[in-house]
């Protein structure tokens, strides 16, 4: 068994999980290799050979059993435990964190949220209270917080990677649109960039004729 | 020159646009492969290679004409056109995506949204009109839409998946955290899936422990 499983690997485990739990919610309790991969688009041997990675599912002539199947990636992806985490940043985006019961259920617990903006610290969404940045430091070496979410503008980002770098989170969860290089070589890092994502649309959109282009230029 | 690029190629490019942009904000024109590849941690040749599917770049011993190369690259992204947008769903994250004037400067335009809510439904954001939901499909029979937007909850998304698909609508940027695998066939869907990154962001922070119990299981 690999050190590290690929992360391509690592990025179809949620997706199995959603799978997995919207059937359970259909009250389907076994399904074959076959149904489950014509379901999820991915193959029966890609699924096969991503849980063989951490061990062996399901049975021959069988198939999965899909309560046992979703306990088991669960524990794989990690949210049979639970985390502590802050929110730097209480703009739409910190906002909508919030305002989504679904990240509790998957363990993740939101204490508090950090800003700059003085007309939104001190206000409280959802049972969350906002405190001022200044604190934020302090905060993170009185506390021990596992994931910090980053939801600030491009600008504002600087100071907030200094603390992070000198700090004992574990994980960053960045929506900043910019890339936190030197967090990386301490801590986990999980980039959702709008930006990023909206440009690889617009490519999708386009790629026939930008590859005609192309092949006429060459 | 295959007929398509892979997706982690893609998922490369706005990266290397994102850098080479932050150069040319420095004044900086002209940069070695080499130095290139330290910047973004990627290897020198990764990023020959990754241009390479799009035409030839960059000149030996002199490397890359960065304003040349950041124009090119935005070509390829198809940043350089424009698209005409709307988003389905005007809560936090509908809101977040009106909020940030990066988008219109890649081209994409936000026209006006829908929702449900009547105490929203009539309000505006920076310009952006929103409209009842029970115009959508109209709306989208009388206007040419290059992007839809889906910001709603899951319980949501069936009737808008439904009315998407006997649209024209070229591409959907999703934040529902559902897949929409019949929309798949028609159009290009771009997920944005927060709960499957918090997912693996909690396996990244486990994996070496998750990794250990699979080896001891075996």
């Amino acid at each position: 068994m690999s050190e590290h499983i690929s992360l391509a690997v690592i990025k179809r485990l949620p997706k199995y999980y959603r799978y997995l739990g919207e059937l359970l919610d259909m009250d389907i309790t076994k399904i074959s290799s076959k149904d489950l991969s014509e379901k999820m688009g991915v193959t029966a041997s890609q699924i096969r050979q991503d849980l063989n990675n951490f061990g062996s599912f399901g049975l021959q002539g069988y198939g999965y059993n899909i309560e046992l199947l979703y306990s088991e990636i669960g524990k794989i992806l990690g949210i049979d435990r639970s985390y502590k985490a802050v929110i730097v940043g209480f703009g739409n985006i910190g906002q909508a964190l919030v305002n989504h019961s679904l990240f509790s259920k998957r363990g993740v617990d939101f204490i508090c949220a950090f800003d700059k903006d003085q007309t939104v610290v001190g206000t409280e969404l959802n049972g969350i209270k906002v405190e001022d940045i200044s604190g934020f430091k302090d905060f993170l070496e009185e506390n021990e917080i596992d994931i910090v979410t980053i939801a600030v503008p491009k600008h504002s980002i600087g100071s907030i990677e200094k603390i992070l770098y000198n700090s004992n989170v574990k994980g960053v969860w960045n929506f900043s649109n910019c890339d936190l290089n030197s967090l990386e070589e301490k801590m986990h890092v999980e980039n959702v960039n709008l930006m990023d994502s909206l440009m690889t649309l617009s490519y999708k959109m386009n790629e026939k004729s930008i590859l005609e282009k192309c092949n006429v230029k060459k």
